[in-house]
């Protein structure tokens, strides 16, 4: 299996503007958060890039992804359904291959050599299946998160069998069928946003979509959920870390960990000392 | 005099896109760089607000504005004549009235209980006269900003008469002309991106427009040098920082200003120490 198309959901009605807001990237570039979630795509070897959108902000949005050496496509998520009726709308992009699937609300920083979509890439194509990055999270962040339930694959430390997946369970669900044997009291093998899927997932997001009613908000976990009934399919604890920003202050965290984890550390570090010498100065 | 209207300039070809940033503000809230420039001049008791922007950007700018309690105008530059032009084009609204001037690529954090723009406001309407707000800034800052000179007003430490006005000196033109004595040796009293003008700006403008080619930049500096040669024209030197968020990581630097002087201040603090945590974390 060879993953040459990426699927970029940037439709949710919250994360609008978000893919248009500027950064500064770990090669000390100036680009947007849509183009960082771009190249994330690209670094894993994607040719073709599929943005799924809010009708009205295709232009916007192409002129944020500029060129990225990549063919893009934008579809239009025509009606609000969820977040797994957005990851349906690109079937016709998909047409049947396996894809990488990205959120544009969070970027992923590696903690190795190999960015974090590469990492979940490189274990899909060697173990011919969909694989999930997860990250072991604890109990408290449940309400944020789809979460998967399993059992870990011999000899693979950081590789699991999905059984189950839900959708932001509560405590006592997850207590009940999530507990993964291996991993710390208390934490949870959450999504961290970065999937490779089989084009079965469609086929199964096109039942769901079938019985559900036009206010139904889909989720993608049900479909993932029924994939681990289905297929072979892993969960890969990412070696890297996700930051929201989507959320209050998670530009500026996203922004930090970039810049500590980037060529401008020291700049950074400068910088700040300047900041807060210069309010010293001017309050003394 | 009374300053009812504002003019802000958004219409830089290099500025796109960044009134639509996101930031919290000092208050914890998250808006858009636009919304916190306007909610600037409306602090000021301004009333009516001129966006100065580039054709197409006007929906764009409007979504980025939100609603803020002030009426809106929406003006395009149609050609990039440069800034001084850019503010020309809001002469229709401005309509004779003194006006207060933002630029969209500055956020403006004050170090008092008044606003940056409140306190150049608070002096233009008790002088009765145009006030543009300085800062004193290091010979090597020289080529970012427009430089007046002139003599303090007697018994006023934070205000001077200004005599004339340079669109970045060069260190040389800087030492012939625009020492201001009571300033540290190697300093310059350097426009911070807010100023009150006087109606006489539009005509000034005018003037210039119609001697100058279609390929001119028009710069305000030279209308403001005009001014100051015409009538009574003051520099306050405003208790409060300037951050350029069009520069490289100057997003960066201008949230955690606003968070370390804002409500949130500990909650910054200790997601930067949670972030350091994690990356020490993940690397060992």
């Amino acid at each position: 299996m060879r993953i040459r198309k990426a699927v970029i959901t940037a439709a949710g009605p919250s994360q609008r503007g978000l893919p248009q807001q500027n950064l500064v990237d770990r090669d000390g570039v100036q680009k947007t958060a849509l183009r960082i979630v771009i190249e994330e795509a690209t670094s894993a070897g994607v040719e073709e890039v599929c943005i799924v959108h809010c009708p009205g902000d295709r232009e916007a949005y192409a002129k944020a992804a500029g060129d990225v050496g990549a063919r893009l496509t934008f579809v239009p998520q025509e009606s609000p359904r969820g977040y797994g009726h957005a990851v349906y709308c690109a079937r016709e992009f998909v047409a049947g291959d396996p894809f990488l699937h990205l959120v544009s609300d969070h970027l992923h920083i590696s903690q190795t050599s190999l960015r974090c979509a590469q990492q979940v890439v490189q274990v899909a194509e060697r173990e011919n299946c969909a694989v999930s990055a997860v990250q072991a999270t604890r109990e408290s962040m449940l309400p944020y998160y789809g979460t998967v339930g399993g059992t870990r694959v011999s000899k693979q430390p950081d590789l699991y069998t999905i059984e189950r997946v839900v959708e932001k369970p509560t405590p006592t669900e997850a207590e009940q069928s999530l507990i993964v044997p291996g991993l710390r009291a208390g934490r949870y093998l959450c999504f961290f946003g970065i999937h490779v899927l089989t084009p079965a997932v469609m086929d199964l997001l096109a039942e769901l979509i079938e019985k559900s009613t036009p206010s139904d908000r889909l989720q993608l976990s049900d479909a993932l959920n029924r994939l681990a009934g289905k297929e072979r399919y892993l969960a890969l604890e990412v070696r890297g870390q996700r930051y929201n920003i989507g959320v209050k202050y998670g530009l500026l965290m996203a922004q930090l960990a970039l810049g500590f984890e980037g060529q401008d550390r020291d700049e950074i570090l400068t910088l700040l000392v300047e900041l807060l010498a210069t309010r010293q100065q001017v309050r003394s």
